[in-house]
This record gives structure tokens, C-alpha cells and sequence, in this order.
């Protein structure tokens, strides 16, 4: 077994599917667009919960540490679609992100909880599919870099829940959210997305 | 005459008051904390326009970057507001932001022109106060820091520009525009907001 799958974060509650690995592989451009815009996403929620809990000093300092490696992430990710001549272009998102950002609740302050599990979910998903694609990318160089990005994501998963945890509530109930929120984001993407995508 | 005040950009119609300098030197706890939102705000602008336009590689390269450096900044300012134990706080914003704004016109390639030069136009004045602060703030340490962060804010304003000329129109469009919105900018500034702020 591979370190990649070794250090795998144990929140997910079923593992991504054969049949998505499947369609990344057969589809690494795609994934490479899709991968950029996922970059730009990631620090885009990040300035946004800035924005929103401006006095929270720990957030704001965690948060904008993410941001600014989510976006040296995005540029890295575009060096590769320009080394392998895709223009950057809109991409359909799919509909993975929408419906996690649908459970957030909106009174405070189970909506920071919310926001902040939904975040660590993200990353632990991102974190187990570039590993897969690390593992299973049949061009050397190219999994080399998914590899090179998986820490990141790992240890972002782990500053949204130590914030979760500093913020919102009791230990249990943010594990109890956090339990009800894995399960749905394991249910979405039960069924894989026609279009291929880092969450499809 | 100092250095700061040779560097200026030459394309803001008038100088700032006296009376601004004095205000900000009075409460330059309160100016740190607004600077520290105008640099979180400065990296949203950008992360948003790279949303908008996710397929002007240029831009998106350019911004990614200016979003990046506007984030370490941000850091820095909060740093210094930890050092004087300013707690992070909201801020009502002085009107200057969303006077601007309020110029955008809605159209296509309107909107971004008019974005781009009036993001160019506030780092032009971020310049020109950080600049009067670098002179003028009776703190050597912290004058020394306003001083430092001049540079990047009048690159800043060369990269809006260029970008606007890049993507907008004929040079001479762009001039007649960025001369119009300049004219507005300086006129918002002509009464001083009873409020602190970089841009009050």
C-alpha cells in the first residue's frame, strides 16, 4: 500500500470509486481546468470567511495563510495548463460544491460551524483524490505534482477543524456535525458526474 | 523634498489635504485597523474580477499575484496591530469605495475597464497616503513600514493599468476614461470624512 493511501484522512466515510479514477485518468486536461478553478474556489471561501468574522483574529491569521497558499496552488496548477497548451476557460462546476453549501445553516453560530466542517470535508476529499491521481496518473511528472500538493490539503482539513473546535462549540458536537456532514458529502458523490471533475 | 513625494503618480488630480495628514497622525491606532480591511479588500477585488474573467490568462496571472501580495500585506498591518494590542474589529467604511464603484458602467467591456482603472486610481492614492504616512507619522518604526509598502502599491497601479490597456481599448479610450474617473476620485476626497481611514 502506498503512503498516498497510508495517509489517508479517516473522516470520509466511503472511499472514492474505481469508476471516478477511471474518468480522471481519461480525462487529465479536464481535471487540470477543473483543478485550477478548485484553487481559485478554495481561496476565494477563505477571503470569504474573512470577510465575514472579521474580528476573529485566529480565523483571519489561519485563513489567510490558506488563501495565500491556495493561490500560489492556482498559479502552480496553471503552469501546468500552460505547459500542456489549455487556455484557461469556464468549466461547469459540478454539482458537489452546491449541494454542501446547502446544509449550511443560517443562524450564528451553527453557520460558522457549518462553513468551517464543510471546508474540512473539501480538503479531505481533495486530499484523498489527488493522492489517487498521485497514484494512478500514468505521467510520471504529473503525479509528482498531485503527490507534491496533498500535505497542503491534509493540513488545511486540520486547521478548519481545530478552528471548528475554537469557535463553535463543545468537542461532541462539532464531532456529531461533523459525522452528519461526512455522510452526506460520501452520499453526493455516490453517484459519479458525467462530466469529469476533482469532485465529480 | 523626499523621495516619496518625487515618486508620485501623476495621475491623481489633487493632492491630499494637510488636514487629511493631520487627521490620520491623531489616530493612527484606528488608521492601522482600516488599512488592515482596505488589504483584505484590496485581495477580494482581484480574486473577484479573476472570478469574472476566469479566461484572460493575463489578468488571471497578473491578479493572482497582486491578490497574493495584498494578503501578505495584510498580515504585516496585523502584525503591527497585535504589537499595539489593537483588537481586529469591523470598521465602518468612508464612502470612497462605494462612490467609486457606483462609477462602474454595466456593459461589457465597460465593466471592466472601469474596474480596472479604478482599482488603479485607489492604489494611486494608497500610494500617495501611505507615502504622507512614511513622511509624516511620528513613529519611526512605523513610518518605516508605510515607507516599504509604497512600492507595491504604485506597481500595483502600473499592472491595473497595463491590463486595462491590454484588454479594454484604443489607448486614447482608456485615457479620456481614466482622466474622467480621476476627476470623481479626487472630488470624493475633497471634503474630509469626519471618520479616520486611509481613504477618508
Amino acid at each position: 500500500m502506498s503512503s498516498s493511501t497510508d495517509s489517508k484522512i479517516n473522516i470520509l466515510k466511503r472511499p472514492t470509486s474505481f469508476a471516478w479514477i477511471e474518468q480522471a485518468i481519461a480525462n487529465l486536461d479536464t481535471i487540470l481546468l477543473d483543478h485550477s478553478h478548485c484553487e481559485r474556489k478554495a481561496a476565494g471561501v477563505a477571503i470569504n470567511l474573512m470577510f465575514r468574522y472579521p474580528s476573529y483574529s485566529k480565523l483571519i491569521r489561519q485563513l489567510t495563510a490558506i488563501a495565500k497558499e491556495e493561490l500560489e496552488h492556482f498559479e502552480q496548477v496553471n503552469q501546468w495548463l500552460e505547459k500542456r497548451g489549455i487556455a484557461l476557460a469556464p468549466l461547469n462546476s459540478p454539482p458537489y460544491g452546491a449541494k454542501l453549501k446547502a446544509q449550511i445553516r443560517h443562524q450564528e453560530p451553527d453557520r460558522l460551524l457549518d462553513s468551517l466542517l464543510i471546508s474540512a470535508l473539501i480538503e479531505a476529499r481533495s486530499h484523498e483524490r489527488l493522492g489517487l491521481l498521485g497514484e494512478y496518473c500514468p505521467e510520471p511528472e504529473l503525479a509528482k505534482f498531485y503527490r507534491s500538493l496533498m500535505a497542503s490539503e491534509a493540513r488545511h482539513y486540520g486547521i478548519y477543524w481545530v478552528l471548528a473546535n475554537n469557535y463553535c462549540a463543545h468537542r461532541e458536537v462539532v464531532d456529531r456535525r461533523l459525522e452528519e456532514l461526512a455522510v452526506i458529502e460520501s452520499d453526493i458523490l455516490s453517484t459519479l458526474h458525467p462530466e469529469p471533475r476533482i469532485h465529480s
